[in-house]
């Protein structure tokens, strides 16, 4: 196979790609008319400035990173074999990590697949192909992930705001089997419901597991409040851990409804109650009330998704903050999360300090956390970790 | 109880410490006769440059940190009853979290005892009284302490740096009860060895349970390799969790022979073997041997404990992460650890990046470590998170 050759124009960062950069981007390549003329998720070999092949990429004109590394090796064959390789190291780590087999099964670019997100529900996988070569390159990709995994269905979910950068339409379609209903997954000992086909994202959160993990051991004997609870992630879990009694708020009825049937599955619908409305409403709310609860979360949609929405992020975040904390006991626990990739975690732990504060309460910083070890991350990639989430105790 | 007063200079950050800042440097108060005639650990009233109460505060002249805010309320007693309400404010949280009571029971400014560290073995406490109003409230602490846990045996470890800036002489006593043999210590499924009286440190440290934890998690059918095993911390928890064997590697001799004797107490002793030498050295002859492990661990000492060792610590870090990773199996696991303040998360995750890619392997972050939930931040002092393990995957 013979793939056209992309070059790096003189000044391009050819030493961070030979050193596991996975990106190229749209200024650092000689855009000539050979180039333009690739199709969107067309394979080239990558050069540098002196012709040196670097690896094989993907291109995409349409997209700030116009390349994007496939393989080191500029002759490889991307193909079910291809495919398969990859999907059976990344699965190597998530079998040794997890029980059963509910987890993100690839993330991206920190396990060999650009662009591409999967998520398995034990039989079922929900593919996100977020950049145009994975589109491209689908049924082979479909037949090594049956192949590897042995998952009988798999289904398309083609929402990632990405999608629309790389020039993708979206739908959201069943490839292989069926998928009749939301499916339950176990996780940190209660049941979670997935919609697979009309959830948000791929219909859970799997990022998330290990914080509920640390909030549930914090819930003994607490009353709990999830905010953003979506279908009942921290909730279910804080339940499950023993917690007396945990509200769920949400925006979202069809979410609330897949918590709803969760805490049933799970056995703990006698504790579990929702709240649908607007997060900072119902916190107002709560606060007339002078509510208590012994362990309050709020885990928002990203409020900072890129930089120029960063200062009024951090302002919600810190909002935020100043509501959920007078509605903690004393003595007891806040955790704040955040999954704004413009937000460090030191502009968050700032913004979330300042809301305590403004709230009337000091507070203690007992643990942080980030997304579980099936979200890896690249370590070229690794400054921009998208998810933190904040355990404070707070003065008694 | 009337306390002398002492005084913020006017240009001083007077609102830092109304929001919970614990400190004032030397060159922010006014030193005057009176002042430089408190003697070391006094108990002043700290008041802003209007003269307005800020709060309770231990002074030492002969300190940078000339002031600690030890209460809000400037007219606190010092005595059991207060200690008793501070020790009992964290014995909740551990007790909430570690379901048996070996534990960091009390970590400094962070649990309101600024400059006290105290951890617990089951029936036994060891206290460092790193500053000075410590030292001076000895007796008081120690009876709240027995009165609150229950403890029987009370060690004083009076090794810590922060003493001889506190101008506190070295001395190691025990103040109540008996400590005949290194205490077990249960922890992540495995028993260890501590010599409260002649090991490092309180003699086990309990910051790096939850990374012991998540390294075990990988450790399953695994050669485990551990540098700075000191009484077996990654080893004796990846035996415990399924790892096929596990090599030990310290200076101490001393270290070594509280490991084996902590993989006997574990029933691991057959999967476990030591060698004793400098890390470096001992690197460099495995890599001569061409040995493979599936999972290698890495947790020296602070190489950059303050400013002035930090690029020399940092070249340390590097240099062993590119001596560490070709001993890494394909597709296995390395972990790095810093306990070093100096070293920010930022700048510590740079180092091991470069010395894995001069060690010749490409690598996934899988998940970022801290201390465990019972070694508290301080809000205002979060920044310095001292403890940062990193947990990497490597190319196979």
């Amino acid at each position: 196979m013979t793939y056209p050759a992309v070059r790096l124009k003189p000044k391009a960062e050819a030493r961070a790609i030979r050193h596991g950069f996975p990106w190229v981007y749209a200024d650092e390549l000689v855009t000539d008319r050979r180039t333009q003329a690739l199709a969107p998720g067309a394979l080239a070999v990558l050069e540098d400035d002196l012709r040196r092949p670097l690896g094989l990429v993907t291109v995409n004109n349409a997209s700030k990173i116009i390349a994007r590394m496939l393989d080191r090796d500029p002759e490889a064959v991307i193909d079910e074999a291809w495919f398969a390789a990859r999907l059976t190291r990344a699965l190597a780590m998530r079998e040794r990590l997890f029980s059963a087999p509910f987890y993100r099964l690839i993330h991206a670019e920190a396990d060999g697949l650009p662009g591409v997100v999967i998520d398995r529900f034990g039989d079922t996988a929900v593919i996100q192909p977020n950049a145009a070569w994975a589109e491209a390159h689908l049924d082979a990709l479909v037949a090594a992930l049956v192949a590897v995994t042995g998952v009988t269905n798999v289904v398309k979910n083609g929402t990632g705001r990405a999608r629309g950068l790389e020039g993708l339409t979206e739908e959201t379609v069943i490839l292989t089997g069926a998928v009749d209903a939301p499916i339950p997954v176990p996780m940190n000992g209660a049941t979670y419901m997935a919609d697979l086909m009309g959830g948000q994202k791929t219909g859970l959160f799997f990022d998330q597991r290990p914080n509920h993990a640390f909030a549930a051991a914090l819930a003994k004997e607490a009353r709990v409040l999830d905010m953003f609870t979506h279908v009942g992630g921290f909730a279910l879990a804080a339940l499950a851990n023993g917690a007396v009694s945990a509200v769920g708020v949400d925006a979202s009825a069809p979410a609330l409804a897949l918590a709803e049937e969760g805490a049933k599955a799970s056995g703990l619908a006698d504790r579990f109650s929702t709240r649908q409305g607007d997060a900072f409403a119902v916190l107002e709310a709560l606060g007339t009330e002078q509510a208590q609860f012994e362990l309050v979360i709020c885990d928002p949609p990203a409020f900072a998704p890129n930089k120029p929405a960063l200062e009024a992020g951090l302002r919600a975040y810190e909002r935020l903050a100043r509501l959920a904390a007078p509605l903690v006991a004393p003595g007891g626990y806040l955790v704040l999360c955040s999954c704004s990739h413009a937000a460090d975690l030191s502009a968050f732990r700032n913004a979330s300090a300042r809301g305590i504060g403004r709230g009337g309460r000091r507070a203690q910083l007992l643990h942080t956390g980030f997304a579980g070890p099936d979200h890896p991350a690249l370590l070229q990639l690794a400054e921009s970790a998208y998810l933190k989430a904040l355990f404070f105790r707070l003065d008694g």
